[in-house]
Order: C-alpha cells, then sequence, then structure tokens
C-alpha cells in the first residue's frame, strides 16, 4: 500500500465501497495506466477540483522517458498542471480551455495543438464519438460511495462523462476537499439520441440527476490519496474602473426594470470567470435588486459575498474558484451554503436548451469589440491565444441579454479595446446585445450596424481613440454598405501595434 | 362588402365563425390601420405565405401620402412586396431577413435600418418587451375556425406570435391556397417565464400544438380576400459543381456510418434555402441512405424529390417554397403529403433547445470561409448586405454536424471563396464542422488552426488561388500564433476586389 495512504481511518471513511480499497496505489502507479498517444479526460474547471497527483507523475515520467497524449479537461488546471505538462511535453493535444502562460506560449509556438472549444460541446462530441475514444479518466473526488459512485469536489466540469465514457477510471480521492461537498453535485447525462428526452432543468434550483457520479465499480482502475488543496483564485479586487463598468450595468438593468421588462431579481445571472465580470457581479451588494439567483459556469468570490448581503437566494454553477481568504471562510461554513447551491455537468451549466428556457443574464468579458459589436474574446492581435472561448459562446448566443465587458483601454492605453474591425471573432454582432467600458454603456438591441456604430461612439471608446473611430466611421460610411468599413484600413491599428507597440497615431503616442 | 369578396359561398365556407364574416373589407380599408412609425408583423418566410393584399396597399398609399413602418417578417417575401415598399419608402425599419435586391440596394445605401438577426430569437424579443409593442400583424390565412383561429397557408414562420402579440390583427385569406393545408401546421408556444416548461418536441413527428394560431375574435380588425399565389423559387437546379458538392457530402457521411458514428438513417436533416444546399438534399436520392426525416426551415423542391423517391419518412419545416412546376403537383396531392409533414413557428423549427436534442445535421450556404473555418454567409465584401443571416446561425451552433458548402469560385474565377481571412464573420471556427466546395470536403472537428488550414488547402480550395493561398498561409506561419495571420494582409484579397475588380493577381487575372 502506498505511503499516501498512511491514514487507513481516513480513507476507510472516504472509499466506502470495501471492495475498492485495496486499488489505492501511488500516484506513479496510478499514472502507468497512461502511455504514450492516450486521449485522457481529466477533472478540473476554473482551477477548481482537478486531479492533482496524476498530472505531477505524468509529467515526472516524461521528463526522462518521453511520451506524449490528448489531454482533455473540463476548463482550465490550477496548480502550474498545465505548465508542467507543457514543459515535460506530454501535451500533444490541448481542449477544450487553458489558461495557463507555458502552454499558451506553446500553443502559440505550434508546439501543442489546441482545440478551443465551447464547453457544452466537448462531452456530446465524446459521447457520439466524434471525439475520443477516452482512454483514461483521472477525476478528483471527496469519497466512493457504497454502490462505487464517485462524489466530486469543488468542481464537476466534465467528470461525469469523462469516467462514464473511459475505458478505465482513476479516482483522485483528495483529503482536503472536506467531505461536506456530498450532496452538492448533480449528475444528469442527457439520454441518448435518437430518443433523447427534454433536460429537466425548469430553475437554477433544479435538482435533476445523481449526487455522484455513476460508474461500475470495476471500471475503477486505481486510487491515488491527495492532500494539495485548490489553487486560489488569480481574480483582483474591483478598482474605479470595473466599479465603473459594474455602475454603468445596473443603471441600464433599472432602467430595465422601470420599463416593466425584468422585474427587480432580474432573470439568473452568469458571469464569466475573471477580474471584471467578479467585479461586476460586486456591484449587486449596493444595487435596488434582491433575491438574485445565479445560473453559471464559476462561482466566484462575488457570487458568495452576494450570499452573506442577503441578495442571492440560489447558485448554480460548475465549479467554485475563491481567493485564499474567501476559500477558507466557503469551506468552513459550506454545510450553510449547501443548501443554496448546486454544481452540474458543464454540459448542463452551459446548455444552449437551459440557457435559453430560463432566459439567462450573460455577461462575459471581450478582450476588444468593434464598431458594430462583434467581439473578440480570445486572440491578441488576431493570432495568439490568450484563454479560449470558455463558457461565453454557449451563454451569449443563447442568453435572454448577452452582455460584453471591458476596459476601454489596455496595455497603458497602447491598446484600445474599442476598434474599427475586431481581428477575431468569438462572439458576432447577433449575438451581442450591450457593450460596457468604464466610459458607457451602449445598447445595441435591434439596432441597425450605423446604428450600433453611434452607439458605441457615443458611449464606449476611449478619449484617447474617439477622434480616430470617428474618422474611421465616417469616410466608411462614405463608401456605403451595411456594415461601413474602409476593408484595407479595418485592421490597420492592430498592424500598427505590430510596427510600433501601440495603436496611438505616431504623433498621439509621442504626446502621451 | 369589398369587391373581393364576390363569392359569398367560398368565403363562408373559409370563415367559419359567422361574426367575422363582416370583417371583410378592401385591402385598402385594411391597410387603413397601419399608419405612419407603426411596428408592423407580417406573415411570409422564404416567399411562402406571405400577406400579399395589404403591402401593395401600403405601397400604393405611400406613393401620395409619404410614411414609415418598422416591418417585422418571418423571413422573405415573394410577388416583389418588399421591393414596391422600399420603392415606396414605406420601410423605415426592417427585419429579421430579406432577399430583394432592391431592398438590398436601400440597404446598403443606409436608407432603411436592416436588423439581420437569427430567425429564432425575434418573437423571443417581442415576447419580452425588448422589441414592440407591435401594432398589426397582417396574416395570410386558408381560413378561420368556428373559434376565431387562424390556419395559415404555405408558411407559419412568425406569423402566430405576431398574431398573439399585435393589438390588432388583418387576415387575408387567399383563396389560392387550399383548404387541404388545414391541419398541416402545429402551433406551439413557448410558456412565459420564469415558468418556462421543456418544449415537448422530442423528433421531428412530433405534434406538440394547436392545428390553427389562437387568437381573441375580436381582435381581427379586417379580413381580406385575396387570390394570388407564391411566388415560384428561384432555385436553380443542380449543376456539375453541385453535384460534386453533394458527392463529397455523400462520401463524408457513408465514412462516418462506416465508423458507427451515425446509422444509414442518419439524423435529422437541415438544409439552408438555395441553390447548393438544394442540389445537396438532392444528392440524397442515389445516396445509399434511407428512411430520412428532416428538422428544417424551408421545404424546397428537393423535399418532395427525396418523398417521391422514397427516401424520406417525415419533413418538418416553417415554410414550404416550391418551383413553378413542383408547386402545382404538391399542392394537388397535398393530402397524400401531409402525414408526413409538419410546419411549425420558426422559433421552434430553428430553436436551439430543439436543434440540440435532435443532433440535427445542418447543411448551410457559405458566400465564403477562410483557412481557418470561419464561414461569412452574409455580406460582400465585408461591408454590403446579401441577405442575412436566416436560421443559419440557430442551427450551425447547436447541430450535431455542421456544414457549410460553397463553389470554391465566384464570378468567373475572380473571387475565391476560400480566403485568408473572411471580411465578415457570420459562423465562428467553434461552430463549423465541415467544409465542402466542388473540389474537396475538409473535416474540421475536434482540429487546432493549423490543422484546419492544411485540411482547407489540401481539399477546398480552386487551383486558380491555391498557390496564392499556401503563400498566404507559409508567410504567416513565420509570425506563429494559434492562429498565424499576416494581419496587414489578411483582407488584402478584398482590397484587391474593390481596387482591380478581381482577387487574383494581375499577372494571373491577364494571363486569364
Amino acid at each position: 500500500m502506498s505511503p499516501h495512504a498512511a491514514d487507513p481511518h481516513a480513507v476507510g471513511e472516504r472509499i466506502r465501497c470495501p471492495r475498492l480499497r485495496d486499488r489505492v496505489v501511488s500516484a506513479e502507479e496510478a499514472a502507468g495506466h497512461i502511455t504514450d498517444g492516450m486521449m485522457v479526460g481529466m477533472s478540473g474547471f476554473t482551477r477548481a477540483g482537478e486531479a492533482k497527483a496524476v498530472p505531477v507523475a505524468l509529467a515526472a515520467r516524461a521528463r526522462h522517458a518521453p511520451f506524449s497524449i490528448t489531454l482533455v479537461t473540463g476548463a482550465s488546471l490550477g496548480n502550474d498542471l498545465d505548465k508542467q505538462l507543457a514543459e515535460a511535453h506530454v501535451l500533444a493535444r490541448r481542449m477544450p480551455f487553458q489558461a495557463d502562460p507555458t502552454l499558451r506560449r506553446a500553443i502559440n509556438a505550434g508546439e501543442v495543438m489546441f482545440i478551443d472549444q465551447h464547453l457544452s460541446e466537448t462531452v456530446e462530441h465524446l459521447r457520439t464519438d466524434q471525439l475520443g475514444p477516452l482512454d483514461v479518466a483521472v477525476v478528483e473526488a471527496v469519497g466512493i460511495t457504497a454502490d462505487g459512485g464517485i462524489i466530486p469536489t469543488t468542481s464537476v466540469g466534465n467528470s461525469a462523462s469523462f469516467a462514464i465514457l473511459a475505458k478505465k477510471v482513476i479516482v483522485e480521492i483528495n483529503l482536503s476537499q472536506p467531505m461536506a461537498l456530498e450532496g452538492l453535485h448533480d449528475i444528469y447525462i442527457p439520454t441518448r439520441r435518437p430518443f433523447r428526452e427534454p433536460i429537466p432543468v425548469v430553475s437554477a434550483q433544479s435538482r435533476v440527476g445523481l449526487p455522484f457520479i455513476p460508474v461500475p465499480p470495476e471500471k475503477i482502475a486505481a486510487i491515488v490519496i491527495t492532500e494539495k488543496r485548490d489553487s486560489a483564485s488569480t481574480v483582483l479586487p474591483p478598482d474605479a474602473e470595473t466599479a465603473a463598468i459594474a455602475g454603468h450595468l445596473m443603471g441600464f438593468l433599472e432602467r430595465e426594470v422601470s420599463k416593466g421588462r425584468l422585474t427587480t431579481s432580474l432573470q439568473p445571472l452568469q458571469a464569466g470567470i475573471g477580474t471584471i465580470a467578479n467585479a461586476v457581479m460586486t456591484g449587486f451588494i449596493d444595487s435596488p435588486f434582491h433575491d438574485l439567483t445565479m445560473y453559471s459556469e464559476v462561482l466566484q468570490d462575488s457570487t458568495f459575498d452576494l450570499f452573506d448581503a442577503g441578495k442571492l437566494t440560489f447558485a448554480s454553477g460548475s465549479s467554485i474558484t475563491l481567493s485564499e481568504t474567501r476559500g477558507e471562510q466557503v469551506m468552513e461554513a459550506i454545510a450553510r451554503y449547501k443548501p443554496h447551491l448546486i454544481l452540474r455537468p458543464q454540459e448542463i451549466s452551459n446548455h444552449p436548451e437551459v440557457i435559453r428556457r430560463l432566459g439567462i443574464i450573460a455577461i462575459n468579458t471581450a478582450l476588444e469589440f468593434d464598431l458594430y459589436g462583434n467581439v473578440n474574446s480570445t486572440h491578441v492581435g488576431g493570432t495568439h491565444m490568450m484563454n479560449g472561448i470558455g463558457g461565453s459562446g454557449d451563454f451569449a448566443r443563447n442568453a435572454y441579454l448577452s452582455v460584453f465587458v471591458t476596459k476601454s483601454v489596455a496595455r497603458n492605453g497602447t491598446l484600445s479595446c474599442v476598434v474599427p474591425m475586431v481581428s477575431h471573432v468569438d462572439h458576432t454582432e447577433h449575438d451581442v446585445d450591450v457593450v460596457v467600458t468604464e466610459n458607457g454603456l451602449a445598447d445595441l438591441r435591434e439596432l441597425a450596424p450605423r446604428e450600433r456604430a453611434r452607439a458605441i461612439l457615443d458611449a464606449c471608446v476611449h478619449p484617447l481613440y474617439r477622434d480616430a473611430l470617428q474618422d474611421y466611421y465616417d469616410r466608411a460610411l462614405s463608401r456605403q454598405g451595411h456594415t461601413p468599413h474602409l476593408i484595407e484600413e479595418a485592421l490597420s491599428w492592430h498592424s500598427r501595434v505590430r510596427e510600433t507597440g501601440s495603436m496611438l497615431a505616431p504623433t498621439q503616442a509621442a504626446a502621451q
């Protein structure tokens, strides 16, 4: 028996299926099930609940005996795992999302083939054999039920379908994740086509599945005991600009209520991961809205701030990703929060069917948007991957209201986040209802492109770039067209960054 | 009583609600309900089942007494109605789709504000007061039931929600549309949020609603009797290139069957409107597939060719748009086809929930696509609107398999439909699974952008442009990035068209 399983009492409590107790092995031994060329599915979504020991063992092994795999996860991993795996050249292919600087460099250098995919779609492709077969699933758990059911930790992500569809399953039981997480998860898997039935989720609160992942115990090939914690969130606290963005959005929503389009409880909220979306959610604390619900992917600090402020009645997500302080507080008090929380498979948290049904208000972050409301949320300069589209497309396309937020400039004002034409499109004009910067909010609903351009010029663009953008638009108008552009100049702001490091005109840059 | 209602017997048969019979008026009188600044919803989807008399009366009136309205329809209108309305300057705003050359010119000149919208979304916005209020609905019908229910004709489109949500309804009873159409329609309206229930459609065959539009009879302000037929489809017969496209797709689907991913009955098929998609559907006649079903928007000649060939068991759509000959045959034999047909509101035919549930194989037409599989289906040269996105986004995003088809070149080879970067994005790389030209098919599923580029260069691009595209890609690769581009050159092919009328290099163009 592995030295990790030194406390047989703790392990016995966590593995309630007696015949699985002899499957406990070291991470190295478990990792032995994974060999060159395999497709491996691992738990982990927005730095929460990832398998923590087997990936480290894989990277260690690859350093002296090179091999590579296709790694599929829920979303991003914590604990520098993508970094270690990329540095050890374990990753031939990676999907559907990542957020690691080292892996990002390898992707942009063409060393790792990265498939940037809507988060709701990956297991749909696996289930229909368009992707796969999946050789091994590695899933973090708080424990295993008497029947062999796997109880996830701080994320569900794609873990359920990975475990169900893989030939073999490795379970990492993490003793640092409280057993009190049991009962938080709602594992529902859509029925097979052609007899697929409606997904019965009709509100954020709907419980429609099992509190564990049902897997035949004989498929569990190895169990590893770990104690490493989730990485803390890297989200920064709100600042003046993110507070201004939140303020614009609150004002807009209040006007929607006064027009009778929304009630003061709004509709279920989704917020993308990151500093700006988190800050916007924090903005609801001092708002007139109440009895709010969330139907989102990642639940961040702001979710628990809203619970504590008495603003939020229920939150459904696929993961919980918190700062260090917040993480400790929440895990200590998890029994108190649990009646108001559900974690679902990302296929269900992000499902087009449920998103359209519930009428989600979706708030996601843009890298840049253009005069006509097209949004780039993935590519720097049109070429270099940042993180990936994540769930933003799942939500934006199907939401009741699709909001994109960004600061109006980046890199000390040398980049405008409002440009003539985005250098890469992740969300088309058809899927973007509202755009917000610290300068203001443009409501693009039911507007033609020329009207959208005027709204964005009036409200969103930074003063440093307003004249240049207005000049571009005026000259583009002279060429006519439904969506006026000077096609030879449309991406010139991005070319200028390549040449000069700034989108500012040379005279302006000199004056800065 | 109007002279149009000259045959009281025919009218009596069609208007079964006796107290509505005295609402029959002339088109001019009915059009009097529509005044300057109103928002008006009219029936009509892909030239089928549009209100035919009131729009003509509106255009006639505007010629001597100018006024303008916001016109919302299902999709495109037939009988040159958009042309007449545009010429008479009746249209201040128009949504969500059109396909008329005169209106297109007015849109591109900025005279008509055109909102190019996913076809599933318009009534969702109306119902939630994001769009509207709708002053008048004008709906073509074969008749009115004893309780005042409106029985649509050859399209449902948005007619049901228009009639339900408008303050007043004008019904055009078209005597040229056979009464035998009754029973073809399935009118289901999603329940109101926050208590919206799953849409119970679980197969193309599911009948879940009423065979008529339920409207309180007192809301029917006027009835107009017409006899004008639907316009015939403008779809061209298959040619060598569209047959080659169909052949590549059939070969691909056969390989999917041999891999066990699909059965020989495939999954419900959707095909966009137009010559290429219609030709591709015709390709199923001589294929090994059988017991096919369609869950689509428009049912074209090919649908009935497939019925007659014994290949198709059921077709669900939102309209029937046929060539002149096919139209006469089908309408004569409609009783025979009816058990195998359903026409639904476009909100349901195109609903993300149903499309994802059924696992649709979606086949839509691209104007151009790029090295990485981004698709432009609306904008010529990145600026000038062709028709609109229609339902292509509703289907592409949520389909099991999202296929885009186009000939590899247009305008005698002066335009390549495979370009370094599309000049406008309607469908992002994330939503495009397969692209096909007459040269070949590229299966982009689970590929990283560099792999997609190689597949597209190998299979799709026309020989005239292959070297230039390969050269662009090779030079872009030297800059690295997840999605390699020469950002200053990415749209240069489109700039060259503006300057020289051709994407060919000047030397090549001279040699042509």
